[in-house]
């Protein structure tokens, strides 16, 4: 499982981010895979085996259903409370509460908490969207690996390539201001490279040189897959990944080596 | 300063990353426009009105002169005694120490610093380098901002063109494994991009959607400007950013609304 993909690019050593603009919205059971093939094809764009296809995990919740009708959410007095005294809605307060392993911090109406999958975040990764007239609360995928390996899976099916998938979202940070899209979900790829050990041109080696790849692709699909954009994926070409199974439980370091706990 | 500017991608909303490798190395005095122009050329890339060039900081520091020879740093003894526990160079704790504006947190050889920019990252962002066949240690250049300001008015006065620059190191991350690209210096595009107040495809409100764009461009430069491909800089094409005088400073959140300092 050592082998490198690489895709054919425009230039030698370019990489391309290719956007799959999507023009319906996304309901429980639907094919997402159908719908990328659908948009590739209106962008003249055909997958190739080593592409990257990057997908906001907002589709891929609600393509499987993990999306909460808000309304029937009963807050605790707690969570009242903390919502009341920020302006906040008590309900997704809630919500981020249940869904969540544990408080990180909680301050001045931010609340960063470790979700079940181990990631650290605002409100356990809830996203509020307006679906057929109400407000309805998105949740994190079950388990993003699966869903990326799933829709992995799909795209084999389909056509025959090995395409590695990347599930993302959109985090903020410690000491940075703005969000930046990081991967919660992988297949088909190692999401880290690592440097250690290996020696730079002078030959000196290179010291704490773990590159966190899946989520600087997430960031590069960012950069098309916009917020307001209605593009939730994007096709990365030219990249030379590491296939593997991987996880993106590889990114999350372990509590004990964490200085920010 | 408000207009957007459009680079003409290959198909519609297409974002290329287009690497500049460099044979040679970069020594203090070396202009270093010249030797991308040098690049560019080789690779048959012509610079375009919108362009951004992402060059990472450690060709910037050493063209500044930004370069310290480490058998000159004489330890403190509180240096010594931190290294000497976990196998470090006293010398580089010691620089990291002399150029930070204070230590953020230190545990089990591990320091995180803030720079005297404002930056928190392992180590104040010094790099050890063998250069002339000594080791060296590599500053975080003296003021980011100012080199990407440079980087972009040579290029303006050279080409006659407008082009964005970010000068990027690569960061570690409190939670998640592996470094990441970040923007220590941003010249010519504001480097976050604000949609509070706007409204999704279901005219729901966005809330504390603030992009990060300039570490997303920064990450998607890591994708070509590998550690050990020597390709210190690329041209980032096709993405539409705001145009504006820009400042990493924008992308530093205020202690006082910081949950992690």
């Amino acid at each position: 499982m050592r082998r490198f993909v690489v895709a054919s690019p425009g230039t030698a050593g370019e990489v391309r981010i290719l956007p799959l603009p999507m023009a319906g919205e996304i309901r429980p059971g639907d094919s997402l895979i159908e719908q990328f093939l659908a948009a590739a094809k209106k962008q003249g764009i055909r997958f190739q085996a080593g592409d990257i296809l990057v997908v906001k995990h907002k589709v891929v919740s609600k393509a499987e259903g993990a999306v909460v009708v808000l309304h029937e959410i009963v807050p605790s007095n707690a969570s009242r409370s903390w919502a009341r005294r920020f302006g906040l809605d008590a309900r997704v307060t809630e919500l981020a509460l249940r869904e969540s392993r544990r408080v990180v911090r909680r301050k001045r109406g931010v609340m960063i908490t470790e979700t079940r999958h181990g990631f650290i975040c605002a409100n356990t990764g809830i996203d509020v969207s307006n679906v057929d007239g109400g407000k309805h609360a998105v949740l994190l995928p079950q388990d993003p690996d699966r869903s990326a390996s799933r829709l992995r899976a799909d795209l084999k099916k389909r056509l025959r390539l090995d395409v590695a998938v990347i599930v993302s979202d959109s985090f903020g940070r410690p000491w940075r201001e703005g969000l930046t899209e990081v991967a919660i979900g992988v297949a088909g790829m190692r999401p880290l490279v690592d440097y250690r050990g290996k020696r730079d041109s002078h030959g000196y080696k290179l010291h704490a040189s773990v590159d966190a790849i899946a989520d600087e692709l997430a960031c590069a699909a960012g950069l098309v897959c916009g917020k307001l954009a209605g593009t939730p994926a994007c096709i990365i070409r030219g990249y030379s990944y590491r296939a593997g199974q991987g996880t993106a439980r590889e990114l999350i370091r372990p509590a004990a080596n964490d200085l920010f706990r």
